[in-house]
């Protein structure tokens, strides 16, 4: 398995980055990395990591895409990016079978749109991060944001996607439930009633409509939901749990010493809680719907994030992603 | 002030509402209550509280309007409800300032438009709960869920109603922020692209686009969304919230002696802020478009609840919430 590893992406750019390919390649023995950037950089950080350099190749990429440019313009310019090589190498490589990069989310979708491409016959591709559930499992969100204004037949499409997904995971027969504004069937806005019967005609383990509440119940292993209401979603998701972690630390600095002990005492619990509830721990978000497998690992990353993200990519590949996808899209 | 009260809508109907009535009364005696339902099952419930009753007038009506009815078909039908001839009353008597119901949000909805009434030119009336933020305000959230279909215009109106309701509640120039799905300008999907030129015209406080995490950051004092994505962020906040909660009972059951005695000592900390961060302590759901204030309170709501929804409606009234939307409507 060659995994391709944009490593000037992300806030935490490289150092972080090369930390996690070395995590992922002592985790798996046959695992193989492409590390795509300015090579000068790059072999400094290896200084110690002797032992894996066999399963190491440097791909020389000098230029750096960064999250203020606009990402068209960017992955159409800065073609010896580490961004764009990665991507172009990912296309050009029967060998290589998946890509990571912690950049800009828009240069990650605009270059993998224009160098690795669709599969024939899907509408639109939708970016899928993977969320922790509270019965200890997952979800797979579809689409948090690459594709704000949907119709019906691109939400089944996403189902499909989701599903493949979960099952190239290891997931059987996963559950699929319609973000809707009520459970009942009948409840939604034009987009989800019309949807929802799409979804129902698919083959697929169609669990009918969930509420924003069901998000990470663990009532279904995936969540199919046009771009806009995906994003409001996963980012109010994210903003609670933070939300309510200041909260707590703000009550236990006023609480006094009492609740400082409390807290003390409290704390393996709570931060056990708070990586449980932390999305990067899972790995990144996946692009559904292209002749690869590409993922987009959050721009805060650290070495532990990419790690994770690798062996998805791995994980994903081996489960047979694309094929899966390609088999669904008959149904369309 | 004169304020109609559903005691038969609700979980906890007849009895906590009662209970309800009665706190408010406590706690403001200018306040004066019409108690709408069965006399019969009513008075029994004011044994004790004979100081109040030259302050309460019951108004009979012995039936029932349940959560599993057909909406428009129960208020049509139902006209001796509690529900029904409460907004009836709250129409045809002027010496009425507003309603609160804990029953059924579509029939309340369905009653309420059906009895009361739009203001002349709003296009569709909003449902507006308010969230506790995290620095100790409040947030009005304009569409939760009535209207799930919506143009760029009626999401102008929420806007101008949800800063008139800030307004009518004491808040001074509340910042309006448009729900989507990134910060910049020039993000989103059709609807809130259209949208957000539409709010910019507007005489209001207008902060821009926020995204999901900054909900309850307390960055803006009303935000603007149509009803569906409105409903996911609302339902999606409920759900983390509970869900954390949920994890660190969890977490401290699993964690033995050490974290039981701290989240012994953290439980005043925790039991406060899960106070703050319950929605019903902060009152109800105020449908903003129609000629009188109509409040609708939580499902589940207790004492506490009714009585924060009764001394809401109270307020309201007594800031002109009316007014100022029919002033506000002349942008239109």
């Amino acid at each position: 398995m060659k995994i391709i590893l944009d490593c000037f992406g992300g806030d935490n750019a490289p150092e972080e980055i090369v930390k996690g390919a070395l995590l992922a390649l002592k985790a798996d023995e046959k695992l193989t990395l492409v590390l795509s950037g300015d090579e000068g950089k790059l072999l400094p950080l290896l200084n110690g990591a002797e032992a894996f350099l066999p399963r190491i190749e440097i791909m020389n990429a000098p230029e750096i895409i960064s999250n203020e440019e606009i990402p068209t313009a960017a992955v159409r310019n800065k073609r010896e990016s580490s961004l764009v090589k990665g991507l172009q190498r990912l296309s050009d490589d029967a060998e290589t079978d998946g890509f990571v990069s912690a950049g800009s989310t828009g240069a990650v979708l605009a270059g993998a749109f224009m160098f690795v491409g669709r599969i024939k016959n899907v509408s639109r591709p939708a970016l899928a991060p993977v969320l922790p559930t509270v019965n200890g499992g997952n979800v797979v969100l579809v689409d948090c944001g690459a594709n704000v204004d949907c119709r019906p037949v691109q939400l089944g499409q996403f189902a499909m996607m989701g599903a493949a997904y979960a099952e190239a995971a290891g997931i059987k027969n996963p559950a699929v439930g319609l973000l809707n504004n009520g459970a009942e069937a009948g409840k939604g806005n034009e987009l989800t009633k019309e949807a929802y019967e799409v979804l129902a005609g698919l083959n697929i383990n169609f669990a009918g409509n969930i509420e924003g509440r069901d998000l990470i119940s663990g009532a279904v292993q995936v969540v199919v939901s046009d771009g806009f209401a995906g994003n409001i979603a996963l980012k109010t998701a994210e903003g609670i749990a933070n939300s309510i972690f200041a909260l707590i630390k703000q009550g236990v600095s006023a609480g006094g010493l009492r609740a400082k002990i409390g807290a003390a005492l409290l704390l393996p619990t709570l931060k056990g809680l708070k990586k449980k509830l932390d999305y990067n721990e899972n790995g990144g978000a996946c692009l559904l719907g292209l002749k690869k497998v590409v993922i987009k690992s959050h721009g805060a990353s650290k070495a532990s994030s990419i790690c994770a993200s690798i062996l998805q990519a791995r994980d994903i590949a081996a489960g047979g992603l694309i094929k899966k996808i390609e088999q669904g899209l008959s149904q369309f």
